[in-house]
């Protein structure tokens, strides 16, 4: 039976110690004083350990069914919905206008976390929901607002994503859907769409669709993509439900994960339609919230990493086999826990380093997002900016890869679907693909982030990593040697990464594009290795402060050392990629390959 | 519909162009003319592509059943296995005393590589029956030998290995498997055996189960573990099968991958045992083999990587999706095919170098060992042995990512299982786990290969690759500045690496075995450019000579530039790694993780 416990002191960690939440200047942040975040943080880990993480295998091994039409979902999941509905735990950052409870963002990011490592499938129901809430809180009308928004805060309504069409995903000028418009300013709607996460199930009582499609007569290619409420269920002045819409699953797709949350292929058949926003500007609306929605595919990534760390750690503890070459540690028993072995510590450390520096790195975003919404700070809004590919990118690959580690973790077992390691990695999986393929993020980040504005964004993280360390810098020997030094050879190695792409990507385009896969990891590294500088930096000030915690900030500092040492490196690997160019990449004709 | 056409030009050039294989010494390899492999390659792949490709999705989905104590393969397995058989494919290399055919083993490496692309839980039946095949002819009396090997030769009697229990995997000296002499000379074995491959199953009249045991009463631990042949049926003096013996089947395992076979729980109750070489000595029978059967597996990690590497190839070509960066290239079309964006090529050729470099290291290993076995060439049986865990453990993770990454180039399609993408991936993962784990890998290589004999076979690698890189440069400006220079720097990379743990190992061992797992993947890389070294020399000559096909060996060319360029520099991250010790890898006690 897996395991799973919220890692509430980590998560206070990196936001009192080390963002020191409740001093910032950003609205709402007052709030979080470390007893409030402590006490809803503790909650969230209760019900994910009590309620959701026994339905993550239930999820994995019924999946979901479509019988006449009807979407069910696994045993358990409506009884457990309701319970995070009634915790308030689907409104923690909507506006209360709208019954939500005004929290930061941030705060709503430390809060899902348990909910997706005890289990994701589940935690999509409502984060999909989300996701359409904020897209009708920014573009809707006041009519449109007070008519949808109420039931979604509440999770009543969920929602949904409709972009991808059978022949087009990334590229959605493709698109084939099509809306008509009506006499009466509505629209009948066209077409199908497929991979739609949450696309019907039986946990609410109506599903309020956004549909990208394109109004006829209009534009060609992405310029005339619109986009759409349709809900499932027609929506009657006074609030209560009418008619069925021409809506319905085609199927439910068999995939290698996330059984527990319907994937649907969704048929419109002259389904009603409201433009949601202005006519074909439908992409601007629907990524309007992009930068939220990867950050929350970025935490997907780190949260499988953690509960599958957590389960290999217990197994490495509890399983005896052979002895540690140093002598035996456990001389009484048969043979020594796994943990004494030097191969197993590093893949747990790997797998530990990445997952609180992922948390650190996802938090900070999510932070400088509520700096961009709350103080109207651009400055944020240009690094988070620059950050989400890299957040979504890196985070998503390197989960998917400590999930794998961990299930190596128990040799055989770990191919059991029975001892839940196999489901971590495979749910993991999806993680790199929707929201924007990771390929999609690289292509963001080094064809489009970099020289936003000017390449101001990409320049202010240097300085602001500079300044770091020039700030920090001969204060301890250890912090000098063990983070500040290898913090500043990764950066000067992302810096050169940077550079070439300048002084050869204008030469060819491709030279900066062959190595933007290592661009986005070498950003990464840098990203983490900033926050480990930081959390280090966080510890050591506590334990001088006298903290009473001495083993969990030394423990933290530990794991740092770890980061800069062993996993930092990498950045010189992917520097010397990119710095080969586009040549080799693009040799081959189509045909040989 | 997945697709697969076995690369026999790929092969064909590894064994004649690059091995020369004819030109050999090796008893047996005057066979090994152009024609003849070229034909056994052709007929193997047909088989491959018409039987057993279409049985694998087939496999995955319905997997193996127990109903009432009978085990059934999925539909058309039996058949399929039928056709195995008669084409005389489970008897290249075996004994022709027995009714085998007698050919290398290289040539049998060569001819099952597209059977296990196309069905590699298919081709394990006849896998597991070569591996017990083998322990019985080099460790059986010659009764055993006449009862047992005519049968399995032909398969029409499989084979298993039963080693692990559920408290012990890989540390079997904690065995409870108990074996009771009996007056008449057999054993009583009784136990409970996990993870058992073809464990059971309709495909064959008898299963020949090879148990390892503890006859009572002999030492404690690994010392005291004894080989049974343990047959389903007892066979009769004239060859006939006669009663049922005691072993049945407790159930087969819910897996993540490798559905079509029967992975089982195995219970030994007072069954009927024949003990297989010494008393005592099981482990040595049971490790007979083990080149071979790691070689095996670490032929699975590439041949997983090169049927998903083919239908991404197909994919990428066929979809249409954006638009090239430096101008439009499908102009009459909606879109481009994705094979013209740089970071699905950076994909494509990680995948493309990574598995033609493994299948020359392969083959390369394969006739080490006919070198060994046919000659009884010490210095190739040394090699071969310090090789095996990194053909197996760096070929076995590489094949797996690269089965991931072909999923990725589907984008969403790769994560539904009817796109047959997730499978590459899922049944990819066990062969990181079987046949020792990864990990183990690392530390056969680090804490036993190293050191043998004096550490006389890793020097002799360092000495050939010296003398290779001496002989051929300066001939040719391109290979020395594409090829001998790079080798050499990551061959100086490997040798540091060593250095570090002869000098730092001795002070504290955990300083070797924390950097193993990169070692072992450093090896990986510097064999991997060292066979790409010599496919370009041999690309070249081919060239140089006039031959026919030169899109065929440019690509070979271009292919070898991209691995040497973008694969190798992973040794610098790899040895900085290494170099770092076991100080942060060992810092944190236990309950401190």
């Amino acid at each position: 039976m897996p395991i799973y416990a919220a890692p509430t002191k980590d998560m206070q960690f990196i936001l009192h110690d080390v963002l020191k939440a409740s001093e910032s200047d950003v609205p709402g942040y007052e709030e979080l004083d470390r007893d409030f975040t402590g006490a809803v943080l503790e909650e969230a880990g209760k019900l994910a350990t009590e309620v959701l993480l026994p339905l993550n295998a239930v999820g994995d091994q019924q999946g979901c069914t479509l019988e006449n039409g009807v979407v069910r979902t696994p045993d358990g999941f409506k009884a457990a919905f309701e319970a995070i509905k009634e915790g308030g735990w689907t409104a923690l950052d909507c506006d209360p206008d709208y019954g939500g409870q005004g929290l930061p963002y941030l705060m709503n990011t430390a809060a899902m976390e348990p909910f997706v490592s005890a289990n994701m499938a589940f935690n999509m129901y409502q984060g999909l929901t989300h996701g359409a809430y904020s897209a009708i809180y920014v573009h809707g009308s006041d009519e449109q607002k007070a008519r949808y928004l109420p039931k979604m805060t509440t999770c009543d309504w969920t929602g949904t994503m409709n972009l991808t069409e059978p022949h087009c995903g990334t590229d959605l000028g493709l698109m084939r859907t099509k809306a008509e418009p009506q006499a009466d300013g509505s629209y009948k709607i066209t077409g199908q769409k497929i991979f739609i996460s949450a696309g019907d199930h039986d946990l609410s009582d109506n599903v309020i669709h956004l549909v990208l499609a394109k109004i006829t007569g209009g534009p060609e290619g992405i310029k005339g993509v619109s986009l759409f409420i349709v809900p499932k269920f027609m929506v009657n002045d006074d609030g209560t439900l009418g008619d069925r819409n021409g809506v319905s699953v085609g199927k439910i797709e068999e995939k290698m994960g996330i059984h527990g949350n319907a994937t649907c292929v969704m048929n419109y058949d002259a389904a009603t339609g409201f433009l949601l926003g202005e006519e074909h500007k439908g992409m601007r609306a629907m990524f309007t919230m992009m930068n939220e929605a990867r950050l929350g595919v970025g935490l997907q990534g780190y949260a499988q990493s953690e509960i599958a760390y957590q389960n290999a750690v217990a197994y490495a503890k509890d399983r005896l086999q052979g002895r540690a070459v140093t002598g035996a540690e456990n001389p009484d028993g048969p043979a020594d826990p796994l943990i004494v072995h030097p191969d197993i510590r590093r893949n747990l450390m790997d797998q530990k380093a990445f997952t609180e520096g992922a948390r650190a790195f996802t938090y900070w975003g999510a932070h400088l997002i509520d700096r961009a919404h709350r103080l109207g700070d651009k400055d944020a809004d240009g690094l988070i900016s620059l950050m989400t590919p890299v957040i979504k990118g890196f985070q998503t690959d390197k989960g998917f890869e400590m999930a794998v580690n961990a299930q190596q973790v128990y040799g055989g077992h770990g191919y059991i679907e029975e001892w839940g390691m196999s489901q971590y990695a495979r749910d993991a999986r999806i993680a790199m693909i929707y929201e924007g393929a990771n390929g999609i993020q690289a292509l963001d980040l080094v064809g489009r982030k970099l020289a936003q504005d000017g390449g101001k964004h990409v320049m202010a993280f240097f300085a602001m990593i500079k300044d770091f360390i020039g700030e920090n810098k001969g204060k301890d020997e250890g912090i000098d040697r063990d983070f500040l030094e290898p913090l500043k050879a990764a950066s000067k190695d992302l810096q050169a990464a940077g550079m070439y792409f300048m002084q050869n990507g204008m030469k060819n385009p491709n030279n900066a594009l062959a190595g933007s896969y290592d661009f986005m990891h070498l950003f990464g590294h840098v990203c983490l290795g900033y926050m480990w500088s930081r959390m280090a930096i966080a510890a050591k000030a506590a334990l001088d402060g006298g903290a009473s915690d001495v083993a969990f900030y030394e423990t933290k500092l530990a794991t740092g050392r770890y980061y800069m040492a062993r996993q930092l490196p990498a950045t010189v690997m992917h520097l010397r990629r990119i710095e080969t160019g586009a040549e080799t990449v693009m040799a081959l004709t189509a045909e040989q390959f």
